[in-house]
Order: structure tokens, then C-alpha cells, then sequence
């Protein structure tokens, strides 16, 4: 189960030599179908990497014929050295692979900040050229950062197979993490109804994965489809295989985010709209206190209901609820007895708020603990 | 130096026993002056508790008499129990000093939705009216929570004295901590001249306060005019004095808040407005990448860049600069030589960081590191 499982897709990793660590850090995705269309998401930030600029200009056309990887050095705020670097990559698998460059997308993770090492990036660029075969799962291995485990997942539909690879924690580690994603498919379809299930998806999933707030200069989502399956599924089906690929790494991703140890569902119901109940969500995920206590298995709904009180959205604040694991632990606004002996002490947790409004909103985040490994990772990575 | 330093003010402090530590945890501050002017800010939690829906009613007349504190539990999410507990406070309070009970405001700090422990708190009140005198270093004691020393102020105006007491770490911990602050002046004020001396001070302290984003249940500030001093300052002389007050008050709750490793304070320049500025600095200092690098004393630019990128406010994506302590680490989006050198090992840290616009707006916030010793304090607490 991988990248290259769809037909139609050769993937190459290679050690370049850009991680001090001497793990793989580079890898290409090759789609080599009949049909090379292709969707993207990026990173909302302001702050884009010179890879996110470009990739956005190659994907404006509606296909991509690869899609080259690296890791150990994000090539943001690197100015226009790091956009010609950017582009020589995309030349360089242009060239070797005889197709247009403004097919190819750059994805780049790791510092921000550094150059690019280019004399590593050319030879590994040509080692990934001449090593192309079914080496996804080398691909998922090289684009890790500080992963503990490659993310792939391999979904079937209605008489095709999606393949995905991502890497990540999140939005939790800008400075070195980033989340990078690469779907493939042998299924036909156009660049729009990719755009479709690809967005519907990511809303669903990596947009409401939120670990710390944080938001990558690097983040990318790619979906490649080589139309190799002679199928053309309906926007449903098609909507169905890319949000099951896209859930199954979400959740991998959230498992292996920085220091964790609890993941955590947030739920709001009773919210004048969708996206109140998410403005309400996020609130409630990125609250520290809140997080702190997740990580201590301490059911302090006081936390709970102090962030929600912080959200710029409707709520009925003598009629909240809150609910751990289940069980009620707080209802209009004031404790249930027996609140404070639920039990915590297990590595998933639901929180379930409802704003007392009656209204139907409702909207889930995904989030984790806040734990003293999260201090340590982030505290000494660069020195 | 304390609250009861302005001529017109008595203060009592006692033991009730609500804190399971046996510390002081209940005060009374009285205002026997001739004028008894008064204004006050509140949270803007929607969240906001018995207390505290009281005290905005008792200051909505200008005036006040006393004001009665409580430490070790917040009287928060205690439903119409607590409403009713906090006016038999105020009563108590009313009847022993003779006073209109609508000029007597209640402030508590602790747990959030447990019920107050009313036969402690009866003897507690009565304690306090039987005990006034010069105790406003002993009322500023019992007011503490996690706080690990009081904090106190005087300033001296001219011809006027201003003291004042504060508790808690910012907005830091909202299930126990809170910050309440009392400040007392024999200056001769309307209400009106106090409520924008008070207005215009919190603006540029207790505002840009920003440990960790949450904001409290209980979170009030309250100044009392005695008039004693028979000198009527001007609305310049009143405003500075009141924000030396609370600018030094801040800095204590700063330098004190949980887990403190590093004092930071975060200065946005080149925005569109002050508004923006500071909505970006707020993004920063939230933060818990750039926290935990601060921790680290890394000079970890790029997750300052990160930061700001998230900031809904007007930039210039390739032109923003950061300074740490007066170093300029990153220019024109780019590293600067050097960058990683930059020594961040002492105990204050400054950030600057310019958004590239050329406009004029500027803002400044002031946080702190995040730490093992936060995750400890506040994945530990009630359990």
C-alpha cells in the first residue's frame, strides 16, 4: 500500500545528504498515466515557501508529471536565491524526464531560513531520476522530518485504487515540520472534479488538525491522477476514496504529532453555524490550559468552559455543557456531581461542548496534549 | 507601600480556611474617605462569574465603599447558588460597615464551579470587619493563588498618593488563578476622570499581558478615590500615575506567572494601524513554537516568521525583519550572517519585529517562555 500501488505512478528516494542525520531526504513521484491531471492545496500563510510559490504557478495549469520531494531544509525566507534553487530543482526533473517543467511541483521541508545545499540537491535530483520503480514507501520514508513513522495509506474504489504518503504533525512544527501530502490515483478525472474532492476533503481533515495553532510556510497537498484504471468514478465515489485517504493520515499524523501523548477530539453542537461551532472548536483546541490538563488525565471543565467563554461567537454562557468521555461533567454552566472523577487516564478523549443555543452548528477539531516531550522537542531543536 | 498608604483606606485580612493550605484567604478593603468615587474593568469572558455580573452592578453608580475578596475559590459556574452567595457576601460586608450594600463590589479567585464554602466565608467576613487597620500588605497576601510572592505598588503623585495590590499570572490560569487588582489613591476624582485613568492605563498593561491567551472568569480591576489628600490632580497627572501603577503591577504578574523561565515582550512595528500591530505581536507571543524556543534560548527566527505569517493583519510577506535584544537576525525575509549566534541566555528577551509596510503602526505585548515547569503546574493541579 503506497504511492506507486495506483497504476500509472513510479516513485524514487534517495540520501542526498541535506540531513545532517544521513537518513533519505529526497524523493520523486512520477505519474506516467495517459491522463496527468492534478489538484493542490497550500498553506495559507503569508510567510509561503519559494517551493509553495512555485508549485502554485505549476499546478494553475490543471496537471502535474511529477512532483519532486525534500527534506532536512524547507527553502523559506531563503529570497530569490531560494526561488532560482526552487526552479533549478523543477529543472533539473523536468529535463531528465523530457516533460514541460511547469508540470513539475517542488515540495520542500525542514529549517527555515538556511539555503538549499544545491551541489547535494543536484546529485540526488539525478540519483532520483535514475532510480525510478515501485518505491513509494522509500518515497514516504525520505519526505520525514521528525516523524517517528512513515504515513501511508491505500484506499479502493469503485474500480480504482488511491494511494497516499504524508508527513507531518500537523500545523505543530513551522519551523521544521510542515505537512506534506501526495496522493495518487489511476482513476480518470478532471482537474476540477480533483480540485472538488480534494478541498471537501482537506476541510474535513488536515484543516481541522490543529495541534498547536501553528501554520507551516511549506504546506502542501498534491493529488495526482493517471486515469491508468480506465474508470471514471462519479464525484461521490470520487469525494468518498480522497476523504478516506485524507482521514486515515490526518489521524496518523495527529498519533505521531511532537510529544504527544493523548489525542484529543473537540466537539461543539449548539452553534448558531458550522463555522462558529469551529471558530468555537479551534478556541477550545489550542487553549493551553486546556491541553495541560488533557496531558495530567485531569477532568477540569472549568478550563473548558473559561476558553470557550473566549470565542468570538454566540453562545447562551449560563446554558453550556460540557461532556468527557461521555459522561456529562457540566450542565448549565455549573458542575454535575461526580464531575471530577472521570476517568482521563486513556491515550483518546472526546470533549463535547454545546453552546446552549439550541441552534444546529456543530463542528469537531483534532488535537493532542500539551506535554512536557512538546517542551523538550521544540525547546532544543536548532541548538 | 501599600493599599492602605493613601490616606482614607483600612484593609483586614484573614484565615477562613477555604484554601485547603491554611493560607490567608479573605480580605476586606474599605475606603473612609470623604469622596468615594470609583471605576472598575472586568473580563470580557462571556464566561464570567458570580462575582463579578455583582460588582459590575455595584460600580454601574460611580461609587464604592469597600470591597471584599476572596481567595481559593472563583464562585465561577455556580449557577443562581453562586449569584445568591455573592450577594450574601456583599451583605455581610454592608451591614458591618453601614454601608449601602450597592456600594460594596466582591472579587474571587480559585477553583472554577465548585460551591463557596458559605459557613467559612460567613466567619471569614465577620473576621475582616472585626480586624481593619493598616493591612494592606496582609490583604494583598490573602488575595494570592499560585502567585509565589504579593505584589504591591505606590506610586506618588503630585500632592497625591496612589497604592495598589495584584494577583495572578496575567490571563494565565483562568480554573484558579484569575488577576484581580486594587487600586487606592487619596486623589480627589469623579468617577468619570477615574474610569479613563483606569481605561487608558489597563490599554497599554494589563492588556497586552498575554501569557498564554486564555482570559479569566474573574479577571477585575477596580480603583477607589478617597479624596483625602484634599488635591484635585489633573486628568494628565491622575493618568500617569495610575499607569505607573499598573505598568509596575504588570511587571510583577509577568515576572511571576507560572513556570517563568523568560520575561518576553513582543514589538511589532511598520503596520497598518496600532490595532493591527498588536493583533500581530498577540499572534507571536501565543505562539508555542516561539515560546518553547524561547525557553531554549534559541534564536530560532524562522519560527518568528512563522508566527507572523498567521497574523490577519496588512504585510509585506518578503520584506519583514526581526531583531532579538536588539540584533537584527532576519532581514528582508532572508537570514542574516550571524543569525544563530545571537546570545537570548539571560532572563529578558526582546522581540521586534518590523511587518515591512513603511506604515507607522506599533504595538507591544509582554509574555513569557513556555515551560516544563507551566506543563507541571498546569497538568497537575486539581488532581
Amino acid at each position: 500500500m503506497s504511492i506507486t500501488s495506483p497504476k500509472g505512478f513510479q516513485a524514487a528516494a534517495t540520501t542526498a545528504g541535506i540531513k545532517p542525520s544521513g537518513a533519505p531526504d529526497m524523493a520523486l513521484v512520477v505519474n506516467t498515466g495517459r491522463q496527468r491531471t492534478a489538484a493542490a492545496v497550500f498553506t495559507r500563510n503569508k510567510v509561503c515557501a519559494a517551493p509553495v510559490t512555485l508549485s502554485k504557478e505549476a499546478i494553475a495549469g490543471g496537471g502535474l508529471d511529477a512532483v519532486v520531494y525534500n527534506s532536512g531544509n524547507a527553502n523559506a525566507c531563503t529570497g530569490q536565491q531560494g526561488y532560482r534553487d526552487a526552479q533549478e530543482m523543477q529543472g533539473i526533473v523536468a529535463e531528465g524526464l523530457g516533460v514541460d517543467k511547469h508540470n513539475v511541483a517542488v515540495c520542500s521541508t525542514g529549517l527555515i531560513g538556511e539555503p538549499l545545499p544545491m551541489p547535494l540537491v543536484r546529485e540526488g535530483a539525478q540519483a532520483l531520476l535514475g532510480g525510478l520503480g515501485a518505491y513509494g514507501s522509500e518515497a514516504a520514508r525520505a519526505i520525514m522530518t521528525t516523524d517517528t513513522v512513515p504515513k501511508e495509506v491505500l484506499v479502493e474504489g469503485p474500480g480504482f485504487l488511491l494511494g497516499g504518503m504524508g508527513k507531518g504533525v500537523g500545523m505543530m512544527a513551522p519551523s521544521l515540520a510542515t505537512m506534506l501530502v501526495c496522493l495518487t490515483t489511476d482513476a480518470q478525472a478532471s482537474a476540477e472534479a480533483l480540485d472538488t474532492a480534494l478541498r471537501r476533503a482537506t476541510a474535513s481533515t488536515f484543516d481541522v488538525l490543529d495541534i498547536d495553532g501553528s501554520t507551516s510556510t511549506n504546506d502542501t497537498v498534491i493529488l495526482l491522477a493517471s486515469g491508468e484504471s480506465g474508470v471514471e468514478p462519479t464525484q461521490e465515489a470520487l469525494d468518498a476514496a480522497v476523504l478516506q485517504a485524507c482521514r486515515s493520515l490526518a489521524r496518523a499524523m495527529q498519533a505521531d504529532a511532537e510529544g504527544v501523548t493523548k489525542r484529543v477530539s473537540i466537539t461543539v453542537t449548539g452553534a448558531h453555524s458550522e463555522e462558529e461551532a469551529l471558530a468555537a472548536a479551534r478556541t477550545i483546541g489550542r487553549d493551553n490550559l486546556v491541553k495541560c490538563a488533557m496531558f495530567g488525565s485531569d477532568p477540569n471543565w472549568g478550563r473548558v468552559i473559561a476558553a470557550v467563554g473566549m470565542a468570538p461567537v454566540s453562545m447562551e454562557p449560563a446554558r453550556i455543557s460540557v461532556r468527557f468521555n461521555g459522561h456529562t461533567v457540566c450542565a448549565d454552566s455549573t458542575a454535575v456531581p461526580g464531575a471530577r472523577e472521570v476517568d482521563l487516564s486513556g491515550s483518546d478523549i472526546a470533549v463535547e461542548v454545546d453552546l446552549g443555543t439550541g441552534q444546529p452548528g456543530t463542528a469537531t477539531v483534532y488535537t493532542t496534549d500539551l506535554s512536557h516531550a512538546y517542551v523538550e522537542i521544540n525547546s532544543a531543536y536548532t541548538t
